[in-house]
């Protein structure tokens, strides 16, 4: 465990430039039991910025487990809504939403593949009129790491145990900078740098990105309607919040019709506890249609067959590298960190927002030009030997990023 | 931690005996995050019985404190109702509820009173609309015991910390016959004892119970519409179940205002971390006149200024002594056990079903002769050297228990 006053501080940081706590806001927390000591620090901080109230949804993922192993099959497609009507409730009140991303990723391994997607989806559809509110930024909300002892194991199979946890709790708080000498100053500083690199790319409003590294041939076309989106969000309560800790991505909607070439991807990707490493994609007309992977291939196809815009894609994001993330060296198994590593693709469902869309149903999403999948499935494509451009209408390419950073980066 | 083995038994007795599981019934668990084992025994004993679902509702008892400590002046008579009404929500739909009782019986200590006594006020409102359905028998309910490590070193503290949980849970498996060759029939001969117990009082209709030992000459008034009640109830939808486990007492609504004599405490009782030890209380026309203690009578005083009807009794209960809970020799510090260690007396509110009441408003309670205080505080008047009489309308007097036994047991 780390020290209570790094804990502290990571809490404070969190509350201050993450989630932008306001005084008399009541606040949400959640996250595994295991997590409470990080909870704690989270209501300390609050309480001292003003919160109205602090009210914690606590969840063992063990149970969660046994939820899915043991009930009948007469009952696997009904959850329960009650807690989840008490988070909308929340929401609805105003309060803001942190929730913590601390689960072992190979928490589900072995469980019935059949029998964890119904129940994923029965626990999806009790879920949604809460993912909706905060997906509409109807508050400001965070997602934030905390280390676990399942998930430290899995991301340093190779030291003992008991020092595991502390591993990954130093990597957690390097990501955020946390050691700088004013991390909060280092926070405004790095934020107002992403905001900057997106209105950049709003003004350019590229047709297309090109790709190019080893393994690598692409071009992604942009949707006509794209908007680049940076770390910060702006609620519907008026909170300008930066809703992932850690952030080091501009992103924006491609075109699901236009993709053509091939990409290998740089970082092995954990879907439901299958670990899916050298995975190269060919696409034509947008789609992907050839598939190869050196392990857990049928996991990505699993994946795509969801629905009809499954293999196409949602989300292009640049991330500059080297960054603080992809300085550890480390897969961290969670995409919260694993798509700050580096430039990233996702497999699906777009970001309204990237589209200039306030709410993202189907139909909205579709018109605008956007992917209307129920998936979203990130893997990174981006290194310090991948090289992108950005294509204008006219064809011109305008130089992005050489060898992982941005071509005018002074850093 | 007990052996997996003993822990699902123990949660396969609660579930079967305790709080009869329907086949299809939904389950709402809670209890501290530390009792995370014995919750996964529940709703894994809950699933092969065929719950319909089992929701867990977690909590951390050093975010209560932390709530209480840090929460600004301004909102301390504010507490979201939120998951209060999720768990009114799952009543509703017909969800069992068990609660563990695994409390620190000192996690209050050192609270400012006048803050507490606040927000108690403020989570008892947002908690009402549950527990009064909870308290009307809405759905089968149970309460249970677990042992959590604060809780167990403050029960054993002579022993080293390591030990006492394990300690700790070996009384409490003791208390529900866990090591009977056939736990669930030893549980239905108990329960049957009880209520043929109760069936006999309430034939005898008795005008008053006289009690009499070291420091003890009482004599109890018993409402004229006094209903004995026992172990076994019978819910709104149906279901007999036995809400709480251990239970050793029958008990009923003596008159309010016909309290006569002076009685002595046989045990400490613990209120909010103050140990009250050797209190002695004299009665005239009902309410207690005098109080004495060795220790802590300003905790009893502060109880009894709750409201007018607060220095009243509410409920007389007999237990018979021994039994597995007073084996123990040992105070546990929590109701559930120490309530059913000896025959004891509450002052404050009266149960409504000890009335004949389903329900029990103010109005409702108080025409019916009984106590409608807000406070409901326990204490033990029992033991080996305390005899009891039941003395009927004409003033004859029938011997009831002798040296703490019933007269009539065979055992």
């Amino acid at each position: 465990m780390p020290s209570d006053d790094r804990l502290q501080r990571y809490a404070d940081l969190a509350l201050r430039v993450g989630l932008n706590l306001q005084e008399g806001q009541p606040l949400v927390l959640s996250g595994s039991a295991e997590s409470r000591p990080l909870l704690r620090a989270l209501a300390r901080s609050a309480y001292r910025l003003g919160a109205r109230a602090v009210v914690v949804d606590l969840h063992d993922p063990a149970l969660g487990r046994i939820d899915l192993e043991d009930v009948w099959e007469a009952y696997l497609d009904e959850v329960p809504d009650w807690f989840v009507q008490a988070r909308v409730r929340a929401v609805d009140a105003g309060a803001a939403q942190l929730s913590l991303t601390d689960a072992d990723p190979f928490l589900l391994r072995g469980v019935d593949p059949a029998r964890l997607a119904r129940r994923m989806q029965a626990a999806a559809r009790a879920r949604r009129p809460y993912l909706e509110r905060v997906g509409a930024h109807k508050v400001n909300w965070l997602a934030l790491g905390a280390a676990t002892p399942a998930w430290a194991r899995a991301v340093f199979p190779e030291l003992a145990p008991d020092e595991t946890t502390e591993r990954l709790w130093e990597a957690i708080f390097a990501t955020v900078r946390l050691d700088a000498p004013d991390p909060e100053a280092a926070w405004r500083d790095h934020v107002a740098a992403l905001e900057a690199r997106a209105a950049t790319l709003n003004r350019a409003r590229f047709a297309a990105l090109i790709f190019e590294g080893p393994g690598t041939e692409l071009r992604v076309g942009l949707a006509q309607r794209h908007v680049w989106k940076s770390a910060v969000a702006e609620a519907q309560n008026g909170v300008r919040f930066v809703p992932n800790l850690p952030t080091e991505e501009v992103f924006t909607a491609p075109d699901p019709e236009r993709v053509e070439g091939v990409v290998t991807s740089t970082r092995p990707l954990n879907i439901g506890g299958t670990l899916v490493e050298g995975l190269r994609v060919t696409f034509a007309g947008g789609r992907a249609v050839e598939l190869e992977a050196a392990q857990g291939l049928e996991a990505v196809r699993a994946v795509l067959a969801t629905d009809a815009a499954a293999p196409r894609l949602g989300e292009v994001a640049l991330v500059e590298t080297p960054n603080p993330v992809f300085d550890r060296g480390r897969l961290f198994l969670n995409t919260l960190y694993d798509e700050n590593a580096a430039s990233h693709l996702a497999f699906g469902r777009a970001y309204p927002d990237t589209l200039g869309l306030a709410e993202g149903d189907d139909t909205a999403l579709t018109a605008a030009g956007g992917n209307a999948s129920t998936v979203h499935l990130d893997w990174m494509i981006g290194s310090p030997e991948v090289d992108v451009w950005g294509e204008r209408a006219d064809g011109a390419r305008v130089p992005l990023m050489k060898r992982g950073r941005w071509v005018d980066a002074a850093r």
